[in-house]
């Protein structure tokens, strides 16, 4: 028996079968088209669940569920998408459409939620009983896992780790709200705060690598200026670093996971942002003598969609 | 078959017999003496144990376990006593040193925690699958429920909720951090603001009530002068408001539990700081179609500590 898992994103439509242990069995793939009415994207996710399924050599009776992970916010009784802003898609009923093709159970949850779900089955946060991942891209994103299973909360509104505040009155958010975790601690972020530094000290290795045009910065320039001793990108990697240690201690002082999960674009920084943010926490935490919550950073990489969304079906 | 509960505080140890609907069947005290080698208060509890099974007409072969709260951290696997500072405890072999005299199944938790299953048994938040209870006294307390069992966390730094960071470079907390919850939600952040504003103005009713002199300045004296509608009280009381506001967004954001109580002393206001806070949770809430936590006042009092320190083994 295996799973299919879809990653639904504003590009393309990833879907694959996975078995048991997490593990990717077939993969396949077609554009988005997001400006397409939704009963035509959720066609084709239908034609790619079968062509899935057929490229592992399996049938669909052999699939035990489909699962959707999402960027947005599906009501989890009904299957409808409340909200995916990416796709223009509002009380959109995707679980019963996508059953018109497919007489499977079809779960849907959001995309931040899927990939920590990914990474408790198969990836660092394998065997933890409880791990939370947050995803440092565009934005910030977060997942719960409890038990093996993904938490969105009573009412879908949990996991919204880029949108607690961190700094009150800080730099205003897209969520309507000031100072939210995103504007702080996203690629977003880093390049603001790049670019104040490039205004401020034209001398920045920074500037000089987008051919002085701080329009073109980009958070890879910043995090690779800062391995490289830069004065300026050091004190941008700094202020970032000091902030999500901030943000990770608002989390590991609420709830207290047995493992962080740093995913997304910045964790690209690997050991260099581990190690930062490792030498910070201590400084936050209450209880010295109490044992810290293990960060380590995500391994799943793109393939924590599909396999996230194929796990939705195990972990019910 | 019932369950006995130990409140064991820095004044009194007081114990009760509990049916398995929460219930107090019977209630027993003695001074907590907190000075005294931790043998003999633990000699004391177990007297009270057996004196309130008996008290409700019950032998101890009629009692499932024993749960005790205590204001500090325990390890759950071995029931020692990490950290409680007001007796002065670090590393006490609680459980152990219980079972010299009872042989039952002993449980410890934090108080705070212990309050919040309380409520969620026989309280308010009957019923939730999850809840989260902040208790506003003289610093904040938190208690996390999950599927009727306390979460405490993955190494028992889980519900301080308190030491969230609300404020980064606020007002220095006796956890040596800045800027947290308990500075700014709690009867002490009461203060604190209030005798600013009698410093600062000095026609409040405020400083009328506490006979010219700030320092004789508490909580409800703050709370009854805003309801009365003094500018000054009524300033510190919106600011208060705000703060907690933000904090519950930031659990909301976070957990998104179905309930989140409002314990402690704080919490004597009632429909005050209740209507207050609900006029302003949804200017901080993300999805402002999606429905959010109820907010409410807890209803046990007193008698959280027993019900919730007995619900302990129930909940296992």
């Amino acid at each position: 028996m295996a799973y299919i898992g879809i990653d639904l994103g504003g590009t393309n439509i990833a879907v694959g079968a996975v078995n048991e242990e997490g593990q990717i069995l077939s993969q396949v793939s077609v554009p988005t088209g997001a400006s397409r009415p939704y009963q035509e994207l959720v066609k084709d996710m239908a034609q790619c669940v079968k062509d899935a399924a057929e490229k592992a050599g399996l049938t669909l009776s052999d699939i035990k569920s489909v699962g959707i992970g999402i960027p947005g916010v599906a009501e989890e009784a009904t299957g409808v998408v409340f909200n995916c802003t990416n796709l223009g898609w509002f009380n959109v009923p995707l679980r019963q459409e996508l059953q018109k093709y497919i007489d499977l159970p079809v779960y849907i949850d959001n995309d931040a939620n899927v990939a920590a779900l990914a990474e408790s089955y198969a990836g660092v946060s394998k065997n933890c009983r409880s791990s939370v991942m947050l995803t440092l891209g565009t934005g910030v994103g977060g997942g719960i896992v409890i038990d093996g299973k993904p938490w969105s909360g009573a009412h879908g509104r949990g996991g919204e780790i880029g949108h607690m505040t961190l700094i009150p009155d800080g730099v205003p958010c897209t969520c309507g709200n000031n100072g939210c975790v995103e504007r702080y601690c996203s690629a977003t972020a880093l390049i603001r705060m790049g670019r104040q530094e490039c205004f401020a000290f034209e001398g920045s290795q920074m500037l000089v690598r987008t051919g002085g045009d701080p329009e073109k910065l980009n958070a890879r320039i910043v995090i690779d200026c800062a391995k490289e001793g830069d004065a300026c990108a050091t004190r941008v990697f700094n202020d970032f670093v000091r902030f999500l240690a901030m943000a990770i201690n608002n989390i590991t002082a609420f709830f207290d996971p047995e493992m962080i999960v740093l995913g997304g674009g910045v964790s690209g920084a690997g050991d260099f942002l581990l190690k930062a943010v490792e030498a910070l926490l201590p400084r936050y935490q209450m209880f010295k003598a109490l044992p810290i919550p293990k960060v380590a950073i995500a391994k799943l990489g793109n393939e924590a969609g599909i396999i996230g969304a194929a796990m939705l079906g195990k972990s019910k």
